[in-house]
């Protein structure tokens, strides 16, 4: 039980919300991988507040970097990114640090730390080391894309607004890169931004279900039992914060379907065995067989919310009622996608240099 | 990239379809564990084929112990079980091994083994190999009992009926135990193998969507990032075959909640802090909180299907069409509880041995 | 802490001495390795007891393949290796389980098993289990060979006799192939049995120290923190029973010698860049740099001897005095290089398949 | 293949000698350990350069925690340190880089970097980094006493000069404490540094022979096979640069006893099970015994030395000669042992945690 993730390409991250820092250390990564700070800052501004909808919060976030990079290549060795937290305003934390905020971790981590945890803003449970989730991410997808491989993700829905579905995957995950607030149809997305903005009027917030394309990853990817495509790739995903559930290809819609409408039958195209159809989300039997991996994640309301809530004191058991002051995002799903991007592209890169060993990253074909 | 999960109590599993034997090796089982053969055939009756609605294959499948185990108690060494496989129909599997069957994992086991693979009833993507995990799962669910930890799966939904949800937690996990067709509903059992028999007489199939819950986990397990306990134990399921979607809590349903219809608030019961609702399944942040853990699976169609479908010969690229013979379940999804369940206890008690030390499965309180 | 070894090629090793089996679960294996039972049997040979120094414990010792190999080939799936055990005389064992004896694991079994642990022939520790090392390290080393990676080792010194080192390593590891008593001289071989037959007859035992060289290991293998090749190999060599040191290259001389002596001096040989001279053992800075992997392990006598020692009953704390019978190895060094050569070949292949891909063993090049 | 170590307690150091900082990240440390930074600077202290025999490279090392510490508390979460890197010196390294240093990592850093690898003092590979060991080391040593668990190491051996061996070992352990030139006999010390010196005037360098203790570990930690308790050990310390052997108890000394001289017997004493001597230094069948677990390690001549060698360019194959400038050290080893002391620290917590759980170090008894 570790808070590192993966089996070649290892990476843990660190920092709490009002410490000194958040940051990553990347094992594995193979050498000579050109870093783009340029492509990172993309990366990095998919994840920032943005406009009415998100939290006042505003940092340059350009993380340092630390050991790894020579040159602008990796060297082989780990790389540490480190993101200095500038705007951590003292507030008084120590009174509210007994009521734990319900839909937080505040209660589990007292479970957990006994009381040692760092609870200001969320402490090492807080959204803002998402940042260097993101970092890292934007170092090794800038790799699978030299390779061909690219990650896409649009909010699919929230609340009664429903987004298009992916139609021409290569365009639409085109279009998808840096939209502030990705959706495929704008006008879809006009509507959810007003469906947050009348949430946060109400001091409220909402969720959504983001969907994700990856294209280009070969065939043969994945093990049958245990570190399956799908179990390895979920492992990750449930970091992203909010996260509660992931289903791939037709997802829940199977219990709907037979299995002659389930079934992806096989046909050949330009000499290439693939499928007509891809229910199984580019997955069979834990493996990848060529078509897209295409998997749903849905994303709870933001916990933070205006409205009084009941809570309790840790120490004393007493019943009370918590109300939650500060800036707060109305929605994270929109700034969700660019760490569900992030993590799939660290998940993806593991299972390929296992693959095809520690080079692959980087290596010409 | 492995077929052996776990950090501290790791499973491997291993066999194919036609080989020999299928079976499982559990090395970090506490010493002093009771093996209790009679529980552990309950649970492999839970995962037999049975009546009308299953397939004809049927074997003892009362697994041999080869290690690890003396005197009816685990010694605290790798435990070994070996489930030999009597019924194994010799027909004629070369004909068929180049035409990969729709949903199936042929085609991928060509892409990653490079027609090494063992093809003869789906080898090691069998689900056959599933009696091993049942038998492993087994062993430690019942030491999991004895620790007041019990897990408990029904069939809530199979395509339009749908069966009650969890009410008292306790007895409906209570009722479930051994229950051939497991739905807390008998009445919307009774239609749901009406939908199986249907599907059946159309020789097509059909899947549907678990609800699992596991109540009595101590508060503080798990990490808040990556082995988060939504992503180990997800990581674990989807190696359930045909397993294609999770959800914690509300799950999906979130996306059509507002966050102050989302948020559990805290209340205080009997001097224990706990949640007046539970859509977050028992896990914030990564780490239970003491709430039961509550969590949904998708089971796609059996994909074995006697109508025929198209498919490609993987030597020559040649479309074709396939018709599937012998003998089929058109459900799973009952049989798959008992897999759920199995490797559910195994993730749990793998973090819970992380969280409190190798002797905890053993240990008296 | 587990009873698993490697991070691509995990093998799990299980069994116990008066138990049904011991055998081996390999995961991670390329599929399309072939599995040569006759190189295998020559492999068992080696470990086998031989003429008058071994016990009297003569068991067939061919592994039953239960998994993994289909046609003569390695699938890429788990391949499972059980040894029955055929010749456990049922001795009266109950009565002294509670005396340990000295120089074993009794104790330290005690203390990490509360009582649960197998103690019939040492049970899980008894040096039984090392068949099931060297079947898996068979199949393993016979794909290094196809690669042109050769391991041999010799019994460089027991008490006074030295054997002569490794002069030209092609030739000396071909020699020490199959050999029932290896060392490169055979007066050396001579004298030094000469000295397990006193001690034999004494009721005594003797250890000694041997010598292993791996030639063809590609240049770059290794990390240059934690998981350097010497921590790799050397943590899996600490699982041969009676293994209680380990020196790469000039090792422990290293304290003799002055930089100018110490250093090997680079040259350029057929455009290949070599050294002068192999005192760093064919690593620098944990990774390997081309030149032959030469390292020596020190075995401690057999603790198994005849005569009377002290001990102490483990449930009363009373002193007794405890005299061994039964049938013991005086010396279980000869047999102890077919372990050491069957983990060097395990821990090898885990390294290049973490470097080359998942492919690697059998991939032609 | 990791730069991370660890079960449960994971490290990973990073950092290059001349890029802006080395560091480590520690994940799995137990809530609740104070971190004290006047012992870990005490613990820098011994590992910094001394005198005469050392390195004219001087830095504060004082870390920086980035995260999980909080209010002098370790807080569960990941915790960072990153020293700074002040002591450049901007020489021209270019120049240099195409020539691999005898006895260096240089050439095997390009076998395995391919070009990448930053050169400039030995990058990633420098002695520089252990500064992060030491410092992470600390931390989890000062938790270690806190359990009643002390480390100490001497030179138990230069070239002809030999110390006394441990004799009363928790004195002989307290009076190594932050001594500079760590041996137990003061005039084994002063000889020791003749010899330094002398080879110092020579441009020349030495290595020699480390003994290390370590008093309080529980009885039954460890594993049978794979992860033995020194299979784990040297594992992490093969790390220590320059380590090339280690032996346990008796070590190589065994290939000299007959296994009635190098068994350990059994009696009792003040009602604890205990052995009469400690041949076995602490360990049996890979598991603790509860006696002191001993063992020694070689460190070879530091490489750099400023006689000329041979070397090749790498780029031409063109045979070359090598003379090393700059400041550098005669002898390491007795800064080593400050790495030494603080990787058994770290790899005996990780043991520990995995057998007793993750709130172990800071739990009161």
């Amino acid at each position: 039980m570790k808070n590192t993730f993966g089996s070649q390409i290892c990476i843990t991250i660190f920092g709490e919300s009002h410490g000194p820092a958040v940051g990553a250390v990347i094992d594995g990564l193979a050498p000579g991988i050109k870093v783009d700070m340029e492509y990172m800052k993309k990366r990095m501004e998919e994840r920032r507040p943005q406009g009415g909808i998100s939290t006042a919060r505003r940092e340059s976030d350009i993380p340092e970097i630390l050991s790894g990079v020579f040159k602008g290549y990796t060297t082989g060795t780990p790389v540490t990114l480190v993101i200095k937290n500038e705007s951590t305003k003292s507030r008084d934390y120590e009174s509210i640090s007994d009521i734990p905020r319900p839909g937080h971790a505040d209660y589990t981590a007292e479970c957990k730390y006994h009381g040692y945890q760092d609870y200001r803003g969320g402490g090492h449970f807080s959204g803002r080391v998402t940042a260097a989730l993101v970092a890292a991410g934007a170092i090794i997808r800038c790799a699978l894309e030299a390779k061909g491989i690219y990650i896409g993700t649009h909010i699919a829905r929230l609340k009664d607004v429903t987004d298009r579905g992916f139609v021409e995957l290569g365009a639409d995950i085109a279009a998808l890169d840096g939209m502030e607030f990705p959706t495929l149809s704008s006008e879809a997305g006009e509507r959810m931004q007003e469906v947050i903005l009348a949430a946060k009027e109400d001091g409220d917030s909402v969720g959504g279900v983001l969907e994700s394309a990856v294209i280009g990853i070969p065939k043969g990817v994945g093990e049958p039992w245990f570190d399956t495509f799908e179990g390895v790739l979920s492992h990750a995903l449930f970091s992203v914060p909010a996260l509660k559930g992931i289903e791939f290809g037709a997802g829940f819609g199977f219990a709907d379907m037979l299995g002659s409408e389930a079934n992806d039958q096989f046909i050949s195209e330009d000499g290439e065995i693939c499928t007509s159809t891809n229910n199984n989300g580019g997955i069979n039997g834990g493996i990848t067989n060529g078509m897209p991996v295409i998997f749903r994640t849905v994303i709870k309301p933001t916990p933070s919310i205006f409205k009084p809530q009941a809570s309790v004191s840790m120490k004393t058991g007493k019943a009370t009622r918590l109300a939650i002051s500060g800036r707060h995002d109305p929605a994270i799903i929109h700034r969700a996608r660019a760490v569900v991007d992030a993590v799939t592209a660290i998940a993806v890169a593991d299972m390929l240099t296992v693959r095809f060993g520690t080079d692959y990253l980087a290596k010409k074909d």
